[in-house]
């Protein structure tokens, strides 16, 4: 009997059990409610799980997988609470947007367990939250990167893998320091300066009118200012370096083209932005 | 017999030819064909255009209504070539996307004719370039901004602005620097900061696995990086005052965000991710 338990099943751990249920991936799927969350109730019926763990210490013991999807900030107390039950042979994973802290965090909560955690961090999202979001083709053709330590037990390692291809991912593994300086750049960078153009912009005595006048360039590009504060301000804290060394680096972007604008330097102007645009350009045809 | 004369063909000018044909607004069409650019026979020929302007003086002398539709560099010399041969019943204006160094133009090159101009931004456009792409909705609820001078001629204004409402725009008036001040802000500004983000990714040893793990997060945020650059350098130059003053407001915002990171100051964090993610959550919904 193979138990799959997860711990917070919105969007992605909705999604993850929709697709494990289809394809009978695990005998049995089992959520963790939140204690002052909505219940999960509906999706037992609806067939999303086979269960809800009324006794969450029993789901841990017999379980031979655990994915952790809650929010983030979450992770580490339910890494402690997993650990007095954890049997030797369940794989622990997490899905979130940083990796260098949750290794940390499973290092301390786990202690000699640690090598049953390895991190996942599955490039798949929507505007949309919550549990009737699932999809079970969220996965389908994205990219999954896992951060295995030095420790990781390598059968659990392939199996994790296989896990996530099941899912219908394509999986990379790196270091969980690599990661979070990728993904500083790729995407908790393009979140934060879309949040800092909305502020420049409330900061504004014409708020009302730009507001009013703002077409379809800002819309795009401020489309990820509307994301969760909570989640943003989570990856920004837990990614703090990396972050911060790219805020600094965009900072002198801005001044290359402040110095190439208000010199006229056309050249070098027009240099600038054709770079950016055919880098973008080609990016575009290549994800086709 | 009122013939409206359009000097660039392109996106823009082929969709207001499309419209004022559909809806016999002038009784002749009147293109001008680019120098070295593509013919404009194809669009005789399907009936977007009733002529191509063979003399160009003689079209210009016995038009009603110009519009000039280039991109922006070419226009002060289109208004020169204009001024000799402008009648003077004869409305100029043009579609370009800053306004204040199109009004100077205009006073220099039409001198006692200036009256005559009246600038206008239809803020409407596509990735899509050229008269293939031209759609005689491509103004339907559109804002369309006009920038008169104090000269105006009343009938000539209240001529443009049923012109653009014929289009299916909503039109507002107000100043050039009003216009662009605002348009740095929502337009000009979010492009280069696009640029900018792009070319911070060119510049690293990582590039290429930095674009492999970029996801949806990058790929509406860096949407408009793809623009052309001749366009954005154009308009750069052109609204220069007003771009600089943003991009140094911007780096301020960088700044409060970088000291709320470093610090981990939490509850100041949440509250900058929050106000912004609001507004824009209700800017979502306001547009809808």
């Amino acid at each position: 009997m193979k138990n799959l338990l997860i711990f917070g099943v919105g969007l992605i751990g909705g999604s993850i059990a929709l697709k494990v249920k289809k394809d009978a991936i695990f005998d049995r799927v089992i959520g963790v409610s939140r204690h002052n969350g909505r219940s999960l109730d509906d999706f037992v019926k609806k067939g999303m799980l086979d269960e809800i763990a009324v006794n969450v210490e029993e789901a841990i013991s017999t379980a031979n997988f655990i994915i952790i999807a809650t929010p983030v900030a979450q992770t580490k107390n339910i890494l402690k609470k997993i650990y007095p039950y954890l049997n030797a042979d369940c794989l622990v994973t997490d899905v979130g947007s940083t990796k260098s802290e949750v290794m940390l965090d499973a290092a301390e909560s786990l202690g000699d367990k640690f090598d049953q955690f390895i991190g996942s961090h599955p490039i798949a999202g929507s505007e949309k939250h919550g549990p009737d979001a699932a999809d079970e083709k969220l996965f389908e053709g994205k990219n999954i990167i896992i951060t295995p330590h030095s420790q990781a037990n390598k059968v659990q390692l392939d199996c994790l893998w296989g896990f996530w291809e099941c899912m219908g991912g394509i999986v990379s593994s790196m270091t969980p320091s690599q990661h979070d300086e990728i993904f500083s750049t790729v995407s908790h960078l393009p979140h934060l300066l879309a949040f800092a153009l909305v502020n420049l912009i409330n900061k504004k005595n014409s708020k009302d009118q730009l507001l009013e006048f703002a077409a379809s360039g800002f819309r795009d590009f401020s489309r990820i200012a509307a994301s969760s504060p909570e989640v943003w301000r989570d990856i920004s804290l837990a990614n703090k370096k990396a972050i911060i060394s790219d805020l600094t680096l965009y900072k002198k972007e801005i001044d290359v083209l402040v110095e190439f604008i208000d010199n006229s330097q056309e050249g070098n102007l027009n240099d600038y932005l054709s770079k950016a645009s055919s880098t973008r350009s080609e990016w575009a045809e290549d994800k086709k």
